[in-house]
């Protein structure tokens, strides 16, 4: 049996919540982050709470390993007394959409060995992919994360609004956006590239720009030279 | 009964030549545009060669009706003195994956109704995903697949550049990189963005440049710009 203190109520909580909720060998509390007056003792204290709010938080609470959840917080960022970890779900979690634990990766970090071990048996009471990740990975992985996740994002956006502007429908490259995500599970995204950038095709290059406004043709262009450059 | 001839010996006419061997109401033939000295008559002639050989290999055919397979080039690129028209598949087609077309958008155009009519007869015989798009759209069709596709993928490139920079597996970013793709089928790219360019979190952004390098800098700024603006 282990014991879960989880602190805070907001995206994050909710999703550990409920999957916390339906393993038995889980004794388990939550708490608002606003009413840290009692705290219940816990095996392991999670803090889900804004990136701005873990050092005040964690500061407030003397149970024996206190973790946060966040990606871009240094282990450091904890102002407990105590021994310090942390438990981040590399995974976009939406409001009202069930999350698959099996299918999100765990990044676990501990300051010392036997709270490793302890946070990565509560991992894996919840899902499958446990990774040990130190602070300086997981800011990489952050700012990977963004590239592949909110940059990939536009690339849509703007598909988007050049579909929008010549009145096709963006659902025509809904398939092609499955499958460009699919290809990387078994291909190298260096391999997989296609296209009029790699080949240095300038005739549809210049085709392409002819259609873009000023904006779209600024990033059409670095990437292009980027893609070129292999960097 | 339609009868397709094939010319070609590519990618797509291979993947062409699969699926419509597999139909009984469609009589078939392949050659390779190489060979033109005897050309068999066909209700559909699709010239599935390089944009580059659209036009001469085009002239060359007298059958009623002639399409080629390109997103980039326009209908008006088919030099055949008869009738024309556009079956292009919008999907990346890779060698050895076998592709399924009912997940594949078809984007038909022809120079009347009655072909248009026959090409979605053809269609509909091999896939279910059908579309009327004329040689603009397409066009505009075309640039939005790079971004969706090529430019997508050159973001998975850093992300796997970053991650092996800090030794840390791009594995763990799977989950995330399909969940992003398949967001988009039930919300807007608007609506689906997240991070911190899209909260202007300057404190997150500030950590993440420290740790790319000048190229990847230009590109994170670029792309967080044009988010925050918009655009």
């Amino acid at each position: 049996m282990i014991s879960v203190l989880l602190v805070g109520k907001g995206n994050v909580a909710t999703h550990l919540y409920n999957t916390f909720l339906s393993v038995d060998t889980i004794v388990f509390t939550q708490i608002s982050s606003r009413k840290l007056e009692h705290i219940p003792k816990a095996d392991i204290t999670i803090i889900a709470v804004s990136d701005d709010a873990i050092a005040e938080v964690s500061s407030k609470i003397k149970n024996p390993f206190v973790v946060h959840t966040s990606g871009s917080c240094s282990i450091n960022e904890l102002k407990n007394a105590t021994n310090k970890g942390v438990f981040y779900m590399l995974q976009t979690f939406s409001k009202d959409k069930k999350v698959d634990f099996n299918e999100v990766p765990f990044c676990l970090e501990a300051d010392n060995e036997s709270n490793y071990l302890l946070l990565e048996e509560l991992a894996k009471l919840i899902g499958k992919k446990i990774y040990a990740v130190n602070s300086e990975q997981r800011k990489a992985l952050h700012v990977a994360a963004v590239f592949v996740n909110n940059f990939t994002n536009h690339m849509y956006k703007i598909g988007n609004d050049v579909c929008n502007e010549y009145h096709v429908p963006f659902e025509i490259l809904q398939p092609l956006i499955k499958e460009t995500a699919l290809k990387i599970e078994t291909l190298s995204p260096e391999k997989a590239q296609t296209g009029p950038a790699i080949r240095n095709d300038k005739r549809t290059i210049k085709n392409h720009l002819d259609l873009l406004n000023n904006e779209q043709q600024k990033i059409y262009k670095i990437i292009t030279k980027s893609i070129q450059n292999g960097n």
